[in-house]
């Protein structure tokens, strides 16, 4: 039997530690850089050492800077890119897909001027028939753990039931677990939002509150979360998932999350300028929370935690004051808002 | 006017904690201890040394040894014991409380031998219409913390909106904000199962496993309640919020949780009795493991952590074996066993 070919767009640590689980499992990896520096340095040194540093990167791995060379006899195509790349990435890289593979893409995100989930963008530029090979990889995954081969659970989301079975059989192994899920509105909503809700448990860290605050800004902000995804059409079932509050759990509580890193230096007073410096990195989180509160307003959906998130970083209010926003807000039942979106769209569950 | 009168049975951490807050919300607080010495020494030093160390106890609070001065007057009753002495100092008190006041139980978790949870073995003594003044007060709430005035949300769930009303008012202040639910049941069952979960992510932690691990036995553990909490009679939508998925949060991430703390030591080698040994002070997950493994098979309902759980403690298998299962199953969809569960009760939504 001849290996499968799997192209990843991408090299930075997602899209390292996926290479290296899927090269363990037999396939051949053609793996894009557009840096050639950083190609060469993998190809060479057999790790990537500024992304994914300690993780033997395998033979099977082959990197490429040409998108072309990666993708082109590729079974499957993972993309691994910042979110805001993603459209970019696909157009140039659409030529040259076969038209009949795969394509997972691990990247989490919303398009901040379209208002776009990925899914949409990829429609827009690949064709509404394309969707059904199209398949959303989330839930909790540092990728410094995969790459250690720590035990993880994921979540592959498809509107096509035999696209997410055949991203679940690709990725599949002891110590990397994926549950399929049709709701890919929702398992991207999940991915996106969470960051948002981890600058804020970041600020709150910062802030040098406890434990208590923590759990209840992550239970809030998964209610409000849920509201909005109720609203755009997806499962509220998705967001009590690995996409949802698992990947919500892991972004707020671990210290590998940029999100999280970000949000502790503005809760220690710094500037979201100083603390984006100070992370190095791309922060998700600061773009979506734009995103989520344009959203909120278009669909009237009440989402008082990226509120302060959104006054906090770009309306110069401090931290201190949003928590206390948000302490003193009217008396409240606790699963009122979520009924009632569900209500209003004659989910009459909720 | 005449300052309420709120008795509270018990004099342990959480007790201490909400006595402290009522008495700074202008309450006369009347604490009952069964511990003569206990009750001297904080009515002495103003500081509960043993379970509540650092934080100040107000004059209001009034300490006394016997139950019947402590509920006799009260307005409300809050009761803070372990919950298996809960139906004991129940059946002490109920000769001495009024018939109107509202009774707040603040403890959590499963009779062992009868399997009732909390409000039913209160009905058993009370008597049914007397549920209508029950309140379940549960959340994300460690007693060191909200003791330090730490933002905190909870959550008071009662079969009246009314009781649950008044005990919203009773406690809500600046630092601790109180959200109302009409399920009972879904409060009880989450407060009480997600003990079990936490001694499992204990565990993982102990083996030295991720945050990606964590996150996956959270969810997946959300999953297994909820689906348990539906075939109960619960709102699915309950274990989202604070006494689901936010106590289980808190539960499982912070050093201040018994049931985490036992549990790593479990991972590092320990045996039950040791791990016990080494916290010191009750372990309700251990009971609850043994509880929620009865009505997962009483009720046919799919919990394959609660099943590892109860091989690893009960049944000499060793913590790797059980993770190793629970990796290595069949695959699945994410959401199907909960819809399924919904389902064959007719709750379509899911």
């Amino acid at each position: 039997m001849v290996s499968k070919i799997i192209g990843v767009a991408g090299a930075g640590s997602w899209a390292t530690a996926l290479s290296v689980l899927l090269a363990h499992k037999g396939y051949t990896v053609r793996m894009w850089s557009r840096h050639a520096a950083l190609a060469k340095e993998i190809t060479i040194t057999r790790e990537n050492i500024r992304y994914l540093p300690g993780v033997i990167v395998p033979p099977a791995v082959e990197v490429t800077v040409h998108i072309e060379e990666a993708v082109r006899e590729a079974d499957a195509v993972v993309f691994a890119v910042p979110s805001h790349a993603f459209r970019e990435v696909l157009q140039s890289a659409l030529p040259h897909l076969s038209g009949t593979g795969l394509i997972i893409n691990a990247a989490k995100g919303i398009e901040e001027d379209s208002l776009r989930r990925l899914s949409q963008a990829f429609a827009e530029v690949a064709g509404p028939q394309a969707l059904e090979r199209y398949v959303a990889l989330s839930g909790p995954s540092h990728a410094e753990e995969v790459g250690r081969q720590v035990p993880t659970a994921v979540v592959a989301a498809s509107s096509s039931i035999k696209s997410a079975e055949y991203a679940q059989d690709l990725f599949m192994c002891d110590n990397f677990r994926v549950y399929t899920n049709p709701d890919v509105a929702g398992v991207e909503l999940g991915g996106a939002l969470k960051n948002v809700i981890a600058l804020g448990t970041g600020i709150a860290d910062g802030l040098g509150f406890g434990d208590n605050t923590k759990a209840a800004l992550m239970t809030r902000g998964l209610a409000e979360i849920t509201r909005l995804g109720i609203t755009l059409g997806a499962n509220p079932l998705t967001f009590g998932g690995l996409a949802g509050v698992g990947d919500l759990i892991v972004t707020c509580t671990s210290m590998h999350s940029r999100n999280r890193r970000a949000g502790m230096a503005i809760g220690r007073g710094k500037s979201l300028e100083e603390a984006l410096a100070e992370v190095g990195m791309v922060v998700e989180g600061v773009r979506t929370t734009r995103a989520a509160r344009r959203l909120s307003e278009l669909y009237g959906v009440n989402m008082p935690i990226t509120e302060q998130m959104h006054e906090v970083l770009f309306e110069g209010f401090s931290p201190e004051t949003a928590v206390n926003k948000l302490m003193t807000r009217g008396k409240k039942h606790e699963t009122e808002e979520v009924a009632l979106a569900a209500a209003a769209l004659g989910k009459s569950q909720f």
